[in-house]
């Protein structure tokens, strides 16, 4: 089957809220030394659950045009500021809720990843392919040290994820055909967006995505091109 | 003078043609293992100008409209056709002309670019900011070993510099304000623009950008906020 064959791929691109970074574990981490500093006492992991809950409706009011173009810091904060509300939290100036909402742009990698997108990179062009925003994603490589050769997003497309424009575009900026790109994820969705617009597929589960209680779907579908483990595994499975 | 004022800078973008790669260098020496392989004898340097020369022209037949918009891989594709012409190649097969066009992808950098983006990148968020579309400036990057945080280009404003959405898409893509940014080229007219719209601006004179014979513009100008005879020396200039 065609979307089977990986000889023509040049580059990868990655979904990386969740695939590349342990964003949970890092706002988790980073909510309670903000907590701590400021005698703010919530559940954070709860307070992460309910911001990345707010994600996929916002995108969505953007996508159904009840937003004009909106970027993901923007929608964060707007999630955000709802979430103060819910959890009683007011004591807070406009610096603090600028460097918390900036905690999208500090989040740190799985620990198998960079040492795959290492090995990876000596072979493929190596890009994000993210619903974050360019700034976000920048200043998240430099923070958590991921050696990305280029920076996508869908705020170059003006469209977020699962739309075809995203994956298209990603393609056509690399100067490569949708054959030549394979999309990277523990999103089923997202890879199955990208499968119908002719990229290959590689699927990498994070079963701890969620934490411990809640287990996303974590199984084979024979339809993707490759299926690993980790990214270790996708380099090993890929020949480099 | 708030424009040589650099406490805010966070982000450095980046002239690339001739500021941070040698074009003419690269050029001729591609040229010349080129022509030895397929028997063509012709002035490369010549003939690397020629197609440098072309530039412009093609530029500003988008700007103006006559050419919707076209990225730097396509107009460099229409200027070689010419040249082929002009030179008397006609042995090239499409596969021939293809890898030939893609010589830009293949710049290698001034020998102070590397140390010096390296040394910068620890404080500074490192972006191009190219008329050179993305494809042409990550294939660069990979294979002359530029270390960017972040590939910007003309490509994702759909205008080329000098024009204002340039420099100002730039930075709203990094998500800061103009004086948070600063241009470093060796052309006047990219840092006036910049300038002209809030940026910071570095002026690096590349003497030997044309050649011997030709020697670009190189007087200082009181406008700029720095003067620095190569990336060092702006590393060293900034505090880095």
């Amino acid at each position: 089957m065609a979307q089977h064959d990986i000889t023509q791929v040049k580059a990868l691109t990655f979904d990386v809220f969740g695939t590349v970074v342990d964003w949970r574990g890092s706002l988790i981490r980073e909510g309670l030394a903000f907590g701590a500093a400021r005698g703010i006492q919530i559940d954070w992991a709860s307070f992460a659950d309910d911001w990345r809950g707010g994600y996929s409706p916002s995108m969505n009011r953007v996508r159904h045009g009840e937003l004009p173009w909106t970027n993901i810091d923007a929608l964060h904060r707007m999630v955000l500021d709802e979430l103060l509300v819910k959890y009683g939290i007011t004591s807070l100036s406009e610096a603090d809720k600028d460097y918390l909402n900036q905690v999208w742009h500090r989040l740190t990698a799985w620990p198998d990843a960079i040492p795959g997108l290492t090995r990876l990179r000596t072979r493929y062009v190596l890009a994000t392919l993210s619903n974050g925003n360019v700034a976000l994603l920048t200043n998240m490589a430099k923070y958590a040290g991921l050696p990305w050769d280029c920076i996508l997003s869908a705020e170059l497309m003006q469209h977020y994820k699962p739309d075809p424009e995203t994956y298209l575009g990603a393609a056509a900026l690399l100067g490569l055909r949708p054959e030549q790109v394979m999309m990277v994820a523990a999103h089923k969705g997202d890879l199955r967006a990208a499968q119908a617009v002719g990229l290959r597929t590689a699927f990498v589960p994070r079963p701890m995505e969620w934490g411990q209680e809640r287990t996303p779907d974590l199984t084979p579908d024979p339809a993707f091109t490759v299926h690993a483990v980790d990214f270790n595994d996708l380099a090993a499975q890929l020949g480099v």
